[in-house]
């Protein structure tokens, strides 16, 4: 038996909230770090469900010593985060259902060994693979130079290991299970935004929620962007997949995407030599600003669907990537405070929001996941209901070149 | 329990020399890692005082694997260094008495989680909280590229790990204990710089020395430059704080410093918008080229004082972040072999030091806490003795422009 | 005792392959590490020969975390390799006998702790000692930047550890074993080499060859650069060495190599301020490619030979860098796919290879330690006899310019 299989389970520290227990993971606060830990619906005396909720830490190449979440419901999702990859999302699967994608990046890469300056600031590509990873919240976006600093693609979060993490599960039904990480990106003389990035999801049900908690720490206001880039694959993406949403205004993201424009909620194929298509997107909301965006297959038997309001995340960047399997077949629906250009063109264009000296700004994006047809003709309507018979806008012009 | 709490403390390889006992706490050349250890007066069978000496192994974020010593004198000093990051003192505290500050970095960060050049090669900024940072050896100051190369700022001794790391202590009173690693900037073709870092505390005393020895491993003489970073807070730092000097020679770092020029020596309380105002100082020496530099807070019942000799550090940056708490309030007294322009800067006004092969440079600090009206008067009056009648020359203009 | 003397030994993952049994030691992929471990034939039943195969974790500096891998054949050759970086071999010595060298770099450095971007792309230098490093493969050669992105130094195969490690040992006479691990190069969007990097040796021997299998898991053919970047000193080098190959054409690689041209074969002592000396060279081979350069003492009783084959490798780099000792006193034969140019100098000369989506290359190259005069002389023949009557080519001009 090798070591990583005979490693004894620690332990968590354990504190109480109601009716809900909390198990420190990690606290660089209290100097903690669990390891492997797991812990299922019985041992907290559950008997009328089950689930499992674990921590693993991984080995090999470039994922030594990162760490993953992983709650397992039989009759629901089991959902794979990592902590040490800024909580990010790296896979969801239920029954016949999977959110997530196949990037050439197999590693749940640590940080440690990601340097995002390398590739003319792209070395957040050397990790990519997530079902969910955070852009932010320093910045986001392509990369691109703002006073003589490189504003790394899409961020640090994503590549910002968790300074405090906990497990809240809830012992009264429907036994809510919460997993919350920090993510500090502080910097003398430039940043202190710190993210309570939480998930949510009740055992048996196929959805969750991300709710993140961004708290400016500084005495000054500061910029901040954040785009969820939500991927999926197989099985949802397959040729003649449909994406829908009420959408008030699109365009392309460059000349490229120009083609592309006319049959933007149609996918195809995996595609050689296709690369990528990217749009943006104002959408329609109900009046409290709640919208919809979706996927679903060719017989629109199976689908997700995205739920965000605008008055957090007003903008919607699709990512169309219908390239070859092998070159990572994926799309991406990406709610955000901005769109995926440069800081440079997201700053000009007024996109990039900034957040008060001690202000808290929620964001919160509910994943479900379409197990059938029914679901999928309800978010439909949902959406259809939505857009009613407003117009859709379509700008044949980039806004920006890049 | 947690496994960081649980962990049980690994014994030192322990070797003796005269009466002291020195224990091994890491070795890459004898390949030893010692992780969490710790020993008192009484297991080394002192009776007459009391004292602490530990390692712990840090969890959580970017300081997953720091490594921290603290001496705890529970009548003198507590003082926490970290051999991972460069033998940097962290923090010192006594009875109503802190040396160090609040950076908005509160994790003592792991430099593999550190790009110094990131950020146009500011990025030493995303991990910079101590008390004490050495700055150097390779180079110092502020970013600038020198033969195309990056010089990042303020060097790598900070963020690289001690490569041998010891405990010295005396088994007869005073029970000196020395705290020494060794860093190393060894890159083939262009450095082979090694510092023995060494930290020299007495049980009950209210002062600490660093004693440093760089020395050339190569064949060729080397640049060097060194500034010993070493910043106070409050209690310290308080609106009419006193900075006091014996000053020959002092100018404005830039521009803006030019407005702070007259009032160099008084402190502001947090001042929103203040950033930072940094002097160039050559001080006045007594025959044998020691001097002092000080602080005290506006009644002058505590302050702090740094003894150091001009033929080892000739001069002395002020550096006045009197910004707000959560930026940062904070002052560094900074001997130095060079001011902290950018290297082409130092190196056209000829404040870059050569080594020679071979050859060792030592570098003494002391630091004392001064803890009552007595102690800041006498170290006023050794300052004043200084001065004597000698006059200080204001020079209005920034002696360079970045 | 330390943590590292008295860490047990942890058994392996084990399993069969005809009469080989096969010991996983890392896989990212079944998440296994094993850390320290130990075997020796004994322990196999092997009784009329005697080796040791171990893996080391190592402490302390830039190596903690490190692992190296060493066989230990007291008849023949102690070999160290570092899955840590990329299966370079670091050292190898026997009686009296060593290839290797002393670089200014001592540990092994961690890649957690390198920078490949730093130094204007020649990061590399920091961790740089070892007698085998792979320069590639996504690309290889000095630094250079293409399409806005850096090429660093030597590329990155060498600072990526091994994802998946195995000791594979036959069990029957003459028990052949052969230490393999995995170097994923894998980015979305860029690049999904996998290298399959193999060392072979047999117990009591003094000759060991590497076999790496590069494949291109991307449904695009992609470039890719290999130099074998093998590195000799001290007993080997010294004043009068003699450097030996069938030699079609040999060009300076510089123009401060062209006054050494004349006297390309013949090595310096340590040489102060000599730097290095590069040389371009087309060898002559047999019928079926094969080649051997080699390199002998000044009396030819001891030297080494490198066999490999212009089909996979058509171009030999020789570096000579017989500066000082402390500086490095060390020459590197490299056999390649290309020169070590920048990557636009290598592709505008068409030096850079390009692998079909899906296709392996191998590459081989075997390594004789040549104990004695006889064994000298024995090469001598070969590449005398390779050579015949063909004259070599002497171009005096660089081909390139930096």
């Amino acid at each position: 038996m090798n070591k990583s299989l005979t490693a004894s389970v620690s332990p968590a520290l354990v504190s109480y909230k109601g009716s809900s227990k909390i198990f420190t993971l990690t606290s660089s606060e209290h100097n903690i770090e669990v390891g492997s830990w797991k812990i299922d619906s019985t041992q907290l005396g559950i008997l009328d469900t089950y689930f499992i909720v674990e921590q693993k830490v991984l080995h090999g190449g470039k994922q030594e010593g990162s760490k993953i979440i992983v709650i397992t419901s039989p009759n629901g999702l089991t959902i794979t985060l990592s902590p040490t990859r800024g909580m990010s999302i790296i896979n969801v699967t239920g029954k016949e259902m999977r959110f997530g994608w196949d990037s050439p990046v197999k590693e749940i890469v640590n940080p440690a060994f990601i340097n995002l300056e390398s590739r003319n600031g792209a070395g957040w590509l050397e990790g990519f693979n997530e079902m969910v990873v955070r852009c932010g919240f320093e910045w986001a976006g392509h990369p691109g130079v703002e006073n003589g600093e490189m504003r790394t693609l899409h961020g640090k979060a994503g590549n910002t290991p968790a300074s405090e993490v906990e497990i809240e599960i809830n012992e009264e039904a429907p036994y809510e299970i919460k997993v919350r990480g920090l993510i500090k990106e502080s910097t003398f003389k430039k940043a202190d935004l710190r993210t309570v990035a939480e998930l949510i999801y009740i055992p048996d049900t196929h959805h969750f929620t991300i709710h993140d908690q961004l708290t400016n720490h500084a005495d000054y206001p500061r910029d901040y962007q954040i785009m969820y880039h939500s991927n999926f694959s197989k099985p949802l993406l397959e040729k003649d997949t449909q994406f829908i949403a009420p959408i008030k205004e699109i365009s392309p993201f460059n000349d490229y995407a120009k083609s592309g424009l006319k049959n933007y909620s149609t996918y195809l194929g995996p595609t050689k030599d296709f690369d990528e298509m990217v749009f943006n997107i104002v959408p329609y909301t109900t009046a409290d600003g709640s919208t919809v965006a979706a996927l679903h297959n060719k017989d629109g038997s199976k689908g997700a669907a995205i739920e965000f309001n605008i008055n957090e995340l007003p903008f919607l960047t699709l990512w169309k990537n219908t390239d070859t399997e092998k070159q990572g077949y994926v799309t991406g629906i990406e709610p955000g405070t901005n769109y995926a250009y440069a800081a440079p063109i997201e700053r000009e264009q007024n996109r990039i929001r900034q957040i008060n000296a001690g202000e808290t700004v929620h964001f919160k994006v509910k994943y479900s996941a379409l197990m059938n047809k029914q679901a999928v003709d309800t978010v439909k309507k949902i959406i259809a209901d939505i857009q009613g018979k407003q117009e859709t806008t379509f700008i044949e012009t980039p806004i920006a070149k890049e």
